[in-house]
């Protein structure tokens, strides 16, 4: 479609862009040969032998005699990124849990610190401290600093420089946490809001991978969601784009804590996943998630208590499906443990009411593949995203 | 944000997209020294030179010295497109009138032709053979024959082929517009819907111009709405992003044609503003534009009277703005015809009750600018993205 005038394109760019192309080819879908990324990136075999030739010598990738060989003649060599040749620094700001992860190119988790938090009473500045010796850290174990870092928080956050304006399950308002980290580490830091990075790492690496435009919805405290569209993580103004959770669905319903009445959150969240199973206020989320595996197994009381949830998923999502025409809604967070026969119907509920779904005949729901990692996971792929770019 | 991996870029691409950037530029921001031009597109001189020589020799653009010189020095030659040298025909399916227009490179509209059409009552092999009989004359006069074709219509229209899924108000259902007007005219054709491309317009031409993240909401008959984000019109899956008019925002309201109780449609369409203004049931379109502009002069009644509409108008709003983050709302088709002080009252409750708008710090809404000629411009420019990106 139309888009703004874009930028003319210098010889220099070109090389620059390809460069950057086949990385990416490789951090995405792992080791390919020479010939496929020919194939896959639309260039010739020399360009590809320069290119692979400069990020070999960079020691950004190896190449190896492929194990397994197809045909006749002479291998095409594998090409394999070195996991350690370029390190981030992923973190997940969790609720219950504050992790920090050493993320290879390839997307392996190289290692790992975890600190179990007091629920809503993590502050800013001990997550600098942790987040400065988890660096230290891994950087010593593995041998490679990282080069960049991505935060998830549970809340909003400015792209821009990691503002997080309101995090109201850590009980944070305007922190300026991006400038904290970025003082702290010396190293470029961007911040993004969990839902957005859930679904940035179910697109790259999980049940939305090559959808080319996908919604994703988390439950967990509060409801959020990352949209995909044409392939592409929807930022919108200052990086705001998916507070699905706020979408009021009962204007006469229940007060929500942004201040407005009927929140898809306070219909389809953690709270009304507790009332639901009548569990009490201050079961946990594995006790949640427990409950919901237990009725996997019947389908009949599954149905019958998870009714008012699934009617409520199903009119939310039926939106969502008509303003932004996805071909996959993928269910994160404590969505994810729903019973598959509840999944099912919210699908079908979901086709049948929204026009959008009706008119492309293309709608499936599916739970993430990810699970918890998903917003850690997303979270390190935000710190590539320019890192790869550039080396 | 990380996207999936993309083709690699061949030098032949390199000269193709250079050209491409150009034209588009003269095509949406007008005539342009070359001096300019090279700044804008981030290109070297000699290689803008070598671009616009090509245009020129191809007919596309003229040179000519700029009228009004600034500073001192030889002028920089303004490169014109030549609006006649590559035309599109654009077509406006409506519920009242069909319209067909000869639109060239640079947005003129160079000649036009319309129908009065009985409400809802025009079948697809007359706008067929209208459409035909319009190109066949426009070119006659204009001495230029159309290169493609860009159809508006008033319902779910799929972007591959120009199936038209649905067209409630046109009691249109599975029409396959794009391939009857293929086979007539035997020129590439689009058709997308009457709000996407009003948006499209609205961005292109209109108050989202230079908006990277923008919501284009109109009311006609029905309510459907085109979304901008990152500076793109979003498709979605088969093309149908946008109906926001179908986002249940009352699970009790009125009965929707879509199947669906509450559609936001039901509370600030043609429907809800003949109410709210108590116009009869076949009061038209310029009896309800009529009313709403005369109430301009009175804040007073206008305010009362349309408490209604705004509340339902603020309700969805914020929902819209906290899924898609967009900087500007557009308010187009009836909605345009608002009174200054209730759009004012509208922005202001958005702002109150969207957490993305709190956050942001950003909204704003604003009538559209091109009127009801919106679609028209909208399919205008649908036609010339392919074309502008291949002569």
């Amino acid at each position: 479609m139309a888009s703004p005038p874009t930028a003319g394109t210098r010889p220099d760019d070109v090389r620059r862009h390809n460069r950057a192309a086949l990385l990416r080819r490789l951090h995405v879908g792992g080791p390919c040969t020479r010939a496929a990324l020919a194939a896959e990136l639309g260039l010739n075999r020399s360009t590809i032998k320069t290119l692979v030739d400069g990020l070999a010598e960079a020691g950004l990738v190896l190449e190896r005699v492929p194990s397994q060989r197809a045909g006749a003649g002479r291998p095409s060599l594998l090409v394999v990124p070195r996991s350690t040749a370029v390190v981030v620094l992923a973190v997940d700001v969790g609720v219950e849990q504050l992790t920090v992860a050493a993320v290879g190119i390839g997307g392996d988790v190289l290692g790992r610190r975890s600190w179990v938090l007091e629920r809503g009473r993590v502050l800013p500045a001990d997550v600098v401290d942790r987040v400065a010796e988890a660096r230290r850290e891994l950087a010593e174990r593995l041998g490679a600093d990282a080069m960049a870092v991505g935060v998830s928080v549970p809340g909003t956050a400015r792209r821009s420089d990691g503002w997080v304006h309101e995090a109201p399950n850590l009980h944070w308002s305007d922190v300026p946490l991006g400038d904290h980290l970025t003082r702290a580490l010396r190293l470029p830091v961007q911040v993004g809001n969990d839902a957005d990075l859930g679904g940035l790492a179910e697109h790259t690496r999980g049940a939305a991978r090559n959808t080319a435009d996908a919604v994703y919805l988390s439950a967990d405290v509060g409801v959020g969601g990352g949209v995909i569209s044409g392939g592409v993580l929807l930022r919108g103004t200052g990086g705001y784009v998916g507070e699905l959770g706020h979408m009021v669905v009962r204007p006469d319903g229940r007060q929500c804590y942004c201040g407005c009445r009927g929140c898809w959150e306070t219909e389809v969240g953690e709270d009304a996943l507790r009332r639901a199973l009548s569990l009490p206020g201050d079961a946990d989320r594995a006790a949640i998630v427990a409950e919901l595996r237990s009725l996997a197994g019947d389908p009949e009381l599954a149905g019958h208590r998870l009714r008012g949830v699934a009617d409520w998923l199903a009119l939310g999502l039926a939106n969502a499906v008509n303003v932004l025409a996805p071909e996959l809604v993928v269910l994160g967070g404590l969505l994810a443990a729903l019973p598959p026969t509840v999944v099912a119907g919210v699908e079908e509920a979901v086709r049948r009411r929204s026009m959008v779904a009706r008119a492309s005949g293309q709608l499936r729901v599916s739970p993430a593949v990810l699970g918890a990692e998903g917003p850690l996971l997303g979270a390190a792929e935000l710190a590539f995203e320019p890192v790869l770019a550039a080396v």
